[in-house]
């Protein structure tokens, strides 16, 4: 076991360390990165290197702090790099690809994609090997930039508050830090086990063999509908099953219905109100059926390839067993507003915390832990904030939507791209980066958008995009929309035409009168 | 003449009308949409219809006022939909695209696109079809949702300051607003009119063959180089030819580095310190070649393509012979800060005032004007603006770039993604939406991102953006750059993971130490 903290690895190198390591199915060494010099306590040690932990750490550090993570995986980053936002954005793309491909086969010099089915299996594979260079990267800039200090590729056993043990090595802190995260929630119909049940982890690890021609998606939240989406986009019959209805997280009508019309045409089939019962093996215990309960009656599906989204599991077993912080119900470690759990010393933060499930909680958890752990009282509340999702399109979205804006506010005003008008949706405009193809020959596939607006105060209280190209501005109207930004502000600042949304322009259409008008 | 005020066209019916009048020649009644019924005089005729008057317009009309619409085209929206930002949007796509196909080409489910060349005529023709989308839909919006008067299809002649004819109609109005526009410069070298010599604007409007194997680009501005890179995407040859260097518009030499490294990897060939000498023909008077004046002496490029971007000059040469309105050396309208030229009653909105000639300006000019005109005190103080171009690329850009940051700040700190790092370009980071498969599987592709901040004070001074996605941020972040936006401030957003520009978790990792360190 070789303390590499002297050795400078470059992100190449790494890959090849953890490349290696994840081939091998062996227990192997721990990957030890501690600093024998430095003599100081560890200020933390976090359990887990996942976005919260590692953020954490290297906030801890930058504070002047010595952090410790410890990950049972070879790679800092968690889950992200290797079974979820990753992932789901290479597919997300992929969908959106493909929707172009699609719409304008044989068309210009677009390929004749009729009745083309893509190999699902060829794009996990190139996955596969894709992502071991984020992990690679995460390794190299925690080293060599952040200067944490590590132990890899080994579970941690937390023996108390203050020793962890990783293999036979002894660590010790003044703090633990939870940052566990969260594993998908199994079905619990029989034969759930059947190969060919997959979630998004599963997914992505141990698919090998080319999924038939019809993928049965159980679930409504975001990870199903963008996993359906790109099994959709791949040419495959896509049937999504849930007992809520889809897109109930975007909290806008308009949104929520130009998506669903989007999806429908591309094929996808949607049984609501219904649920899973069964699934089917053959001899080889390979998924050949399943059987959903809907509002109809029992119907049976054929199909070799089933994907739940069933929502997170906290992974809080161990420390509640080792040192008996307190979880909720439904297993979630719980915490106060300084991510600190009921046991003295211990914090948690990321996915064992609970929702919302979304990177800046999981990042800011730790940094408001490392905050605290370094002495500073800072309270974390998450508050309103922007969120995304992805169909075949971008989705963004922060604050009301219109139906819960008109319960709120006597005069609500709204500005949306295509507005209502004789054409519907068949209008050229909004046309933005990436959506251009669309907008001169099938605009009605452009994007829709919408800014809700409370008209006595001229503020902005909610936001929709759909398209591509919204997201990073989200995250900056987000705090300015929190401050009271009006839609005089938003019409005097500097639009970079074609921006992908219209916000800025069409607050500037109306903006110099007194009394608001929709649009 | 029918006046259409009390009529109600959808888009779609504006579509057709505006396809028949641009496909006959022949001098034609103009679309007049006045209300009789108003009395008042109108407070300003907007001479020109595109992005200034437009805009203009429906301020003043917000406000109260009458304004009314002059524009010989018959369309409202002005060249923009017709010759400039949508159609470069659309070859920023196509070239956006292409450089994926072509990355991808044979791998996945992406066609072979060995020495595939891509027809540029059917792309041009695609867009000239598409176009009137757009055209259309500004008509329906102006009239039935901003409720503008306008004079459509015919050109305008000023009588005087308060007087304007079309045809053989005569209006008055308290004021004229001049938003006529501008024309892209011709070279002045001989046989500059030969066939297959383009600009923007001639190139959307005239080109009826495919262009040979090489395209010679002169220039090295946006459009230049916009342009340069949709060619190169279609497998041509391209070859840019320039007295300054390329990219010099973007402030940071990491950024222009990375852009000319791509663009040099994609075989485009760039002559810097060079200038066209001449264009010669063959015996059908079309382009066969040109000679261009190099450092190291005279060469001759055979070719039937040449595309150049000289920059504009103003459409003032009318307004100046009937109203005398002052105007600099180059032709530009000279204007105060209220918009208001040297004449009584007279203003002057967008290209026709000169640089910078973007959208922003245009109509926040035209809203300025409108202030004024209806009796308030109005300036507008442009400042400074975030800015776009593409290459196969979206770029993104604000503030100082690293070199002159440190000319005027001693504690220049850079964070950046790639980092410097002993890979270079070859690491898996940045990642965001619609350069995942880039991350994956070809990383030196997938973007780069630069923030420049002032150490002492802890601000943002400058960003850069390389991928796709950023624009939309980048015109929110401009103004809390202006006001003092701190990495801390950044550090406590919450970022839409993967966020296109990884700016919020950048700031993040190091705003934690009081001595900021670059990465």
């Amino acid at each position: 076991m070789v303390n590499i903290n002297k050795m400078h690895w470059s992100a190449a190198h790494w890959a090849e360390e953890i490349e290696r390591r994840l081939s091998e199915t062996d227990r192997q060494a721990p990957i030890v990165n501690t600093d024998s010099q430095d003599t100081r306590d560890f200020d933390a040690i976090f359990i887990g290197g996942g976005a919260a932990g590692r953020f954490g750490a290297a906030y801890l550090r930058a504070m002047g702090g010595r952090p410790l993570i410890i990950d049972q995986w070879p790679f800092l980053g968690g889950s992200c790099p290797h079974h979820a936002c990753v992932p789901h954005h290479v597919f997300s793309d992929v969908a959106a690809q493909l929707l172009l491909e699609r719409t304008f086969s044989g068309k210009l010099w677009f390929q004749d994609m009729n009745n083309k089915t893509i190999s699902i299996l060829e794009i996990i594979e190139m996955f596969r090997r894709g992502r071991t260079g984020p992990h690679a990267f995460m390794n190299y800039q925690s080293k060599e930039q952040l200067d944490l200090e590590f132990v890899l590729g080994c579970p941690a056993t937390i023996v108390d508050a203050h020793t962890v043990t990783v293999d036979d090595r002894i660590y010790h802190a003044n703090n633990i830090v939870l940052a566990t995260g969260s594993r998908p929630k199994k079905s619990t119909v029989s034969n759930g086990n059947l190969k060919g049940v997959y979630d998004h982890v599963t997914l992505v690890d141990h698919l090998d063999y080319e999924p038939g021609s019809t993928a049965v998606v159980i679930g409504s939240g975001k990870t199903a509908i963008e996993y359906a989406c790109f099994f959709n986009a791949t040419g495959r019959r896509t049937i999504i099953v849930s007992r809520n209805p889809p897109l109930a997280n975007i909290p806008d009508g308009d949104t929520r219905l130009y998506l669903m019309t989007r999806m429908m045409e591309q094929g996808m089939e949607f049984l609501e109100a219904s649920e899973l019962l069964a699934i089917d093996g053959d001899p080889e215990d390979r998924v050949k059926s399943v059987r959903i309960l809907t509002p109809s009656g029992e119907i049976s599906i054929a199909t070799d390839f089933v994907f739940t989204a069933l929502g997170q599991r906290p992974n809080s077993e161990l420390a509640a067993h080792a040192l008996g912080v307190k979880v909720d119900a439904k297993g979630f470690v719980e915490i106060d507003s300084r991510m600190h759990t009921s046991i003295p010393h211990v914090y948690a933060v990321g996915d064992v915390v609970g929702r919302p499930m979304e990177m800046f909680k999981a990042r800011k958890g730790g940094m408001y832990a490392a905050r605290n752990i370094m002495g500073e009282e800072a309270h974390y509340h998450i508050g309103d904030y922007p969120d995304f999702m992805h169909t075949h399109y971008e989705v963004c979205w922060l604050g009301l939507g219109e139906e819960e804006a008109r319960k709120h506010y006597h005069n609500v005003v709204v500005l949306k791209l295509p507005p209502d008008n004789p054409d519907g949706e068949n209008v050229a405009l909004p046309a933005g980066d990436r959506m251009m193809l669309y907008a001169m020959m099938k605009p009605k596939l452009s994007g829709f958008q919408k800014l809700v607006i409370d008209g006595s105060s001229r503020r902005i209280i909610g936001a929709f995009h759909v398209g591509s190209g919204a997201k990073d501005g989200f995250q900056y109207l987000a705090p300015m929309v929190r401050r009271g930004l009006t839609v005089d502000e938003l019409g005097e600042m500097d639009e970079l035409f074609l921006n992908p949304s219209y916000f800025i322009q069409l607050c500037r259409l109306r903006a110099g009168s007194k009394n608001l008008r929709g649009m």
